[in-house]
């Protein structure tokens, strides 16, 4: 399933988040998972966010990724506009360092979901991504098997960084 | 002017903000100025919110008051399709006491406005447009000279309520 | 598929916030959705958790709602130990009013992703879950666009409790 | 109407905060709108305020801007000695980044409304100012229909800057 | 000196405060300071607050104790038009308990200071106001010393109400 | 060792949070652990605190629980008067929520050591103790094995509240 | 009186603290007030703390400016040792900006009370300290009004950094 | 005992907050306490978190510092596996400046304590700890008198930087 379609569409509210898409396209790629990003902005053309969100289910989209900072309105726009599941992305950076834009995208009235990660986060906005749409493809769900694996032997690995006494590695293993 | 035409739309996001928008109404009755209340839900019934935005303008609607709490995207959802002037009314009542929804209504991106006023603060709200509309008819402009005179004398008198040593009268009066 | 298996588990930290767990059964028994609910405490009872966790995906659940309050460590803990989707709920109440369990919740660390609904989100997080679902069943698809629909009609019913004047109901129509 | 007088005025507690009157200015120039910027400080001068605000009107402006930090008793002060809408600009840059501003703006007391927009946010200040004068002058409220379209333009042309994976352009055109 | 003249004004932004500031009088009282209390909004009265301000310290006031809530201007307002030292106290019970009221007293801009006291501290101000006294009358000096013997007292007292085992009184006593 | 002393003093900043002593020494009760109960203020009775820091030690106190509210400076003066370990509760229940209180206790200074629990934590700074006091005393550390187990039990017996489709028992079992 | 004694004691919790005295320090020099500044920690030194507080007053000292960050005891500490007026200043700069200090100072319990002024606001602690010299010797006094108007003076310099339209000096003139 | 074992663990959540460990392993050399450092996340490694907690006692470890930023699980997964005191360092350094992983740690739910200090404050942690060691080892106990009388003479010595007025030293000494 995963390499025919756009399976992911990444929104974002402003250019200035592109970086944020950067890191949730990276974990697409690695897991070979495609995806399309896009800019329409809730305020200056919600038109366009409208009719992205309308069409996405028909041209294959499982899930939305809605990206967006300060009053953040764009993930519940979208929500709203469609019935896939659309996870938001506070994007920090501004005065309140997006604790505005985590509210404006958790606290949804209830009736619309829209499932939030933490403030720039994402990285985690791909990954549950991932899992839902694990899901639907087995051959994500083994890949998704092994990035878990791998992202524990990251930490793992790190324990070398540590120049001070250190736990010995049999404790963990048990 | 203000005899003929609604020139103001209260718009909440839900039935449960009515006793806000009573408290708008109450100041454009004691004004004369016509007024609409309707609900729409960025999020549940976005195509009505829509529609009331995009033909407010031609109905001769010349100020919105939008009501609404939580995260709160009424107000600036209203905002991207049409050019009158929005108001936001963060309502309180939920669990953060509306800090969600001021944060939600105040922080909008650059490029399309919304004046937010005070958690709750219909009245206000409706003061605000008031003085907007105040711009428009002189005649709505002498009654807020007498609503102004009105409010500080309800100050005055209020000091009759004091049953502490009190401050003279003539003090005040310079 | 629906008919079958438990398609979510339902997952409290604690008996006190049942009544959550009911708003989101209550929503799961809408559309046929069979569900089940289980109490697991991050900190009292940690094997509990890990143990529904790791087995729930053979169970054949596929997402998992987590409600917390306080410093909610649940979501997380059920997410590191299994890779379905898992929402979590932060549950209010408490001193701060769940403002802290949504930072516990919402501000993850990057590698494992939690989906937050807002403060006492049981209704979305299970709308979330049925979005979720509907890619995986078309019939649970086409009962979630009733819902909208009923949802969109419920907005416009509401109308009928205004007492002040009301917007016209062909502003809405177009 | 816009070219005989001085339509706005935009006074700052403090010349620390001239850069963002500049974000202001640039606003109205675009526009063709004259304006005036003034300093003056509730504090420090605050006849100089009082005198400001109770002539504004006479002198043809229609909409006062008052920018301010920390306590921000400013925009207040104004709409309490004037009937002319005031649109409150909180400064950030102090210790708690405008939040402070933000609700000494926006927490105004019944009965003295003004209208906040977010943290910095004179260039909203300014599109809010331009939405009013609209309501008065049909050349404004033309040139603003050309600068929400340009907006908008600016939006679609930002997307160039994707170099992922894009949505295709006719998706946004229905 | 304190038999002869008002050495207090307790001045507040609306009646609703009345009573804090009757706690704040009581205290005077136990002292047998002479106090007088006034209502002068900053925003429905200016010219009232002003007149006020600025004729206290020919009419023998010492100390101004000023009580409002949400943007709570007034005691800035206050130290803007008299030198006399200014003790501000936020009152809570509105939407966001206070920490509004909190900071637009705490977070004045340099030039014109205001001293706070904590949310609701009416009392504090008064005791505040008594040492500043104390530093002008002797008798207020000597009384001071007995009411912070009292205080001490009274937690001594308190330890009666403890029905669990009780730390011995003489640990207390070195 | 448990039975010859009081092991912990639980130290009041008032006595309106004897409700939360209570709580603490209904865990010392259960535990058989000895403990007492005393008020002093860090403002109001500072000699009687530094005088109880100081002799604690020497009396055979182990561990000191300080609970106070508001600005909660009880915690931190009596770290600074004795080396035991300090746990401090902040209360709630102020206009605040206890966040004041939270923040004082935990944001200590480097230097001088204090171990903050959650707000109104009373039961956890016992519990804390109590794992304090199973370093010293195997006899205490064996019932706290038990009450841990105990609390496992609890949060199984509670599932008999859920009236909706239970998670089978076994599934936590493993 | 201002020439003989040391009328001003400015107590830091920590050495970094000392640019912030020395912003208090710089206003009593400008006004010939003669002051004095110490280092004393509530934590870690408190007998100093006692020692300074207790011995102020009968070494002339008529206010006491107490600067300290994070759980900020030493205003409080300083206030239950003296009768005298303390003056609270919350030390920003560290993780989060001084609020932590700002709460700490300002929320003390009711019966000793301190007057806070912003974060980082040592100069408006100097110059209320000076407001309430100024009711002990009237040269200080006199001396403040001078004051006063050069503030409103550079204010009003401060118009010339204006580089837009600028609002004619007459206005402000009446 | 301190020469024989590690008395003490600190366990990170991620390699980036070894910093914040080398501040608590200098507290630890500087009393000659042998620890040792760990880094297991409580999300992507939690088996190994398990492991560590479940044999920490038994391999003679007294107390655990558990460092984490963000929603910060990790003290209260721990503090779930193991009897032994739990102290958790909220790490700064992220969006929220740390408050979210301070409220994730303070905030636990009753039934399981954990121990929280300031935002980065791990040298506060590790004083926490070498208190509780105390009760176990009167040589750390008397090392610990020693660091706190030198902790005052820093604090003293530190007088000399002032460069202003300097209170006396013989004011402090009494």
């Amino acid at each position: 399933m995963k390499d025919n379609n756009f399976l992911v569409g990444i929104i974002l509210g402003s250019a200035s988040d592109l970086e944020l898409a950067k890191k949730a396209g990276d974990v697409f790629e690695s897991f070979g998972v495609r995806y399309e990003v896009g800019i329409a902005s809730a305020h200056r053309t919600p038109q366009d966010v409208v009719r992205y969100a309308e069409s996405a289910a028909a041209r294959g989209v499982k899930v939305i990724i809605a990206i967006a900072g300060l009053s953040a309105a764009l993930p519940g726009v979208i929500a709203a506009h469609t019935n896939l599941p659309v996870i938001g992305v506070p994007a920090g950076g501004a005065s309140l360092n997006g604790i505005d834009a985590l509210l404006s995208i958790a606290q949804m009235p209830p009736g619309v979901p829209v499932a939030s990660v933490g403030i720039d986060g994402a990285r985690n906005a791909a990954l549950m991504t991932i899992r839902i749409l694990s899901l639907l493809d087995n051959s994500i769900s083994l890949e998704l098997e092994k990035w878990v694996a791998n992202a524990s032997l990251d930490v793992r690995k790190s324990r070398e960084k540590i120049t001070m006494p250190r736990v010995p590695d049999d404790v963990y293993a048990g």
